[in-house]
């Protein structure tokens, strides 16, 4: 059995003591081991800082872009080999494995171009100069430069390639060494692109580290230069939101959170129409793909009160033609749940969230895999008469589930429902009514990181609501975390510190034009 | 005696209890009461959301700076009588009060003008459309559009105008409302300024809210479409970062707390030039501006070693000229400070400064004032053989204090030791050497939010480093709290949401065109 190593310090390091096990999730057989128990996370942060920091910061934004480049093309060489590890270690499809090898690839293609775009600079210029004084001679203008400290990511178990990839790609190109600590139960993905990585020389020493196993004192040591990026669960955002490295010591902190994202359809939308199969395979797509085990999945369809049966009938028709099970096999359409705990919190949430909702589809009994592995059906609720106390506006099941629920086709009350989940990652809006799709939009912004706008127009080469583009940003308030990641240039603002100049025109313009 | 109402859910209204006293910290005699005790502080924050929001909203970012420009004026039509209360409650010389006063008028006037450029918008395009799709009618763009919540706003006790003025200038224009609480023992001063706003009925219902006395449970009614902006001590910062209104319902802070700011005095400066009348200047100011009691006063003032003795010198000769006395007389270039509790705590810093430097002049027990009121003399301190772990680089002194520090001379080394503070809000660095200013600059911009250049092509018309501009951003990283205020349309971010839009690109632009 494999056991995982961390790279630290320039080192390949094993932890001690007792490991944790991963899993094949479909058939529970154990795939590898990994543990960080006694390994030297102090100094390993040290390492990144003195040595890699001083390495990216020495290079220009396009040399930073060509490492990324270097790193795109190196997980894409290992493109089968990684999605073959994904549909062992994480239950998933290879529709699944593909969307995340290739999200991680794309995303740091993504970044790769921006620095190209960015050029021969070390100093990102912010805005135009203002005049200060009585000649333009005095001015003022804002620059950003990379943190002089380290960024550790702390990625989730569902995207163990994009979300290394993603994380990287901003922080690299910031000038911000890395020293990324995948989710432990997927981590089989993760350390094999650190092994790539690493074993290939891509990227300077000191300028990505990999920490396999558990954070252990991992936030003890980390202070205001540096950066936390997390995504993954409330709960543990909340732990590190009130961490002495964040409360005293004023590192900077990213998270990335459960959300109840939503889908709201239209009035206008016609049963048969494009928008409405937009609409429907937007929600079954969310419910399926990962296991509906994606943080930007829609967990809420706001559907008009009077097209609620026709809505939730064609749903469940459109499952039913999905076939859970072995994700190794070509056929398959959903595979497990990723972990044995997954499996339990998705269950109970099915029965939490029926307290005030019909199961329509599915169900926490409903049958799905041969006995071993952790599958669970794809579950569908309807919720006819929502009130804001309901289990659907306040628990995240993070499995293949969603609830339709009834509003009276304004976009007023569509808005105010969504807004009872406490603020999103991402919603959609599916409608050929401007006015609607306008008004809609304008009420559910401020609730929302994204919103994805279904039209007939755009229909055909829609980007579906789950899918995070490295050109938008990612994040979203309240129970989303707060946070913000990607959006292209925006994605750096986290690794940067952004300055005021002022003084001599020609000096600001000499440091900012980063001569 | 006065006794300062709140202005809360539209009604003027009292606190019970035991209240407050605001004295004359020149004279000890007390001014006016303050108590919050009682204070429906939920139904406050609730009439502001739910009156002044959207009355906010309803407004264009031109309609919008009207306001701006209406409380400006209102403000500066009461400029004598501020400028009365600020001596007479906050110590202040009347140079000291223009300063505050004129701040507020002048930031809300910066802000109104904005308003104006922004124009007819409601909502605010951030970036260019960027293409998503095969044909460029599928687009994605990102949108900020204004929080749903209340912007409380927790100020200083140094600026009791220009801080409510400041942050009410860039919430106010982002379209939402408004609760300031002032601090308690300058609150004179902000009072009037609501009283003159409120009575003149400057702004729509519900837009500003006004607490006179202690924050009661305020926090505890504040979610994740609230924030909270907070001047003041690091202490009091943490223990906002850590409520549970941050850390378990994601309401969004900005901390701008105390900080080390540095001053570097370039190895090329001569005694007899004009950076080097610039740089005694700068210093000379801070320390007795306010009696400094300002967040962006020079603490620490670095000088090669070489020249230490000749520029401790300069500035003890001009500090010499600096009369401390009753700040309602007109020769009097330095008042008392603000409280009791100020005047222990600086007399108690400059004996714990002292630990690891000798004092240069003035000095705790130094004579100063004529035995009521709250005075301090200047107090220089020199550091000829400076290690981090010193006081100098972990206590801010909050009065008439600065150290000046010796180093070898180049911009490594200064910026080196000036990061032993651990983040500042404002560095400046003198010098006609443009090698050595970028450099210093560079080094110097990862651990501060501002940086100053002077030099001899600008000195003439410099604008002071402890000045706060509009135009630029104000905040800083680690000790200074990791916040940004201010920076003209950078400003509007705090009390904004960004959402990023994806979908047929003519929806798009009317929305971001705000049609």
């Amino acid at each position: 059995m494999q056991t995982l190593e961390s790279h630290l310090a320039g080192s390949w390091v094993r932890g001690e003591g007792a490991a944790d096990t991963l899993l094949n999730p479909a058939t529970e057989e154990p795939l590898a081991t990994a543990s960080s128990a006694g390994l030297d996370l102090a100094g390993a942060l040290r390492f990144a800082r003195e040595r890699g920091g001083p390495a990216l910061r020495a290079l220009t934004f396009r040399e930073r872009g060509e490492l990324l480049r270097a790193m795109s093309r190196a997980i894409h060489a290992h493109r089968d080999e990684l999605i073959g590890l994904a549909i062992a270690n994480g239950g998933n499809t290879r529709g699944d494995a593909k969307f995340d090898v290739d999200g991680a690839s794309g995303t740091l293609a993504a970044y790769a171009d921006l620095g190209a775009e960015l050029g021969d600079l070390r100093v990102l210029p912010d805005g135009d100069p203002v005049q200060l004084g009585r000649s333009p001679r005095l001015a003022g203008r804002h620059v950003r430069v990379p943190r002089r400290g380290v960024a550790v990511h702390v990625n989730a178990f569902n995207f163990p390639a994009w979300g290394l990839g993603e994380k990287a790609a901003a922080s690299l190109l910031a000038g911000v060494p890395v020293l990324c600590k995948p989710a432990i139960s997927t981590g089989l993905v993760a350390w094999r692109i650190a092994r790539i990585l690493v074993d290939e020389k891509v990227l300077p020493e000191g300028a990505f580290s990999f920490l396999a196993g558990g954070p252990g004192d991992l936030l003890d040591h980390l202070g205001a230069q540096d950066v936390v990026a997390f995504t993954g669960s409330s709960a543990t955002g909340r732990l590190i939101r009130a961490s002495r490295a964040v409360v005293e010591r004023g590192a900077r902190l990213n998270v990335e959170a459960d959300s109840l994202n939503v889908a709201v359809l239209g009035p206008d939308v016609e049963a048969d129409s494009e928008v409405m199969n937009q609409f429907v395979g937007d929600v079954v797509r969310d419910m399926t793909q990962k296991a509906g085990q994606k943080c930007t999945a829609i967990r809420r369809a706001y559907v008009p009160e009077a097209g609620l049966e026709e809505a939730a009938e064609m749903l469940g028709e459109r499952l039913s033609a999905v076939r859970v099970g072995d994700p190794a096999e070509e056929e398959t359409g959903m595979g497990p749940l990723t972990t044995a705990q997954q499996f339990r919190d998705v269950r109970e949430g099915i029965a939490d969230l029926a307290s005030a909702a019909q199961i329509a589809w599915g169900g926490p009994a409903a049958p799905a895999g041969k006995g071993r592995g952790f599958f669970v059906a794809p579950t569908l609720l309807v919720s006819r008469t929502p009130s804001p106390g309901d289990r659907v506006h306040q628990r995240e099941v993070f499995g293949p589930v969603a609830t339709v629920v009834a509003y009276d086709g304004t976009a007023a009350q569509a808005a105010e429902r969504a807004a009872w989940g406490g603020g999103g990652l991402v919603a959609s809006v599916y409608s050929d009514d401007r006015e609607f799709l306008e008004a809609a939009v304008l009420e559910l912004a401020p609730h929302h990181g994204r919103i994805a706008l279904g039209s007939s127009k755009v229909a055909a080469q829609a980007v579906p609501p789950g899918t995070v583009l490295p050109q938008l940003v990612h994040g979203g308030p309240g129970r989303a975390g707060g946070g913000e990641e990607l959006g292209g240039r925006r994605g750096l603002d986290l690794y940067t510190q952004r300055t005021a100049l002022q003084g001599d025109r020609a000096i600001l313009d000499a440091i900012a034009g980063g001569r």
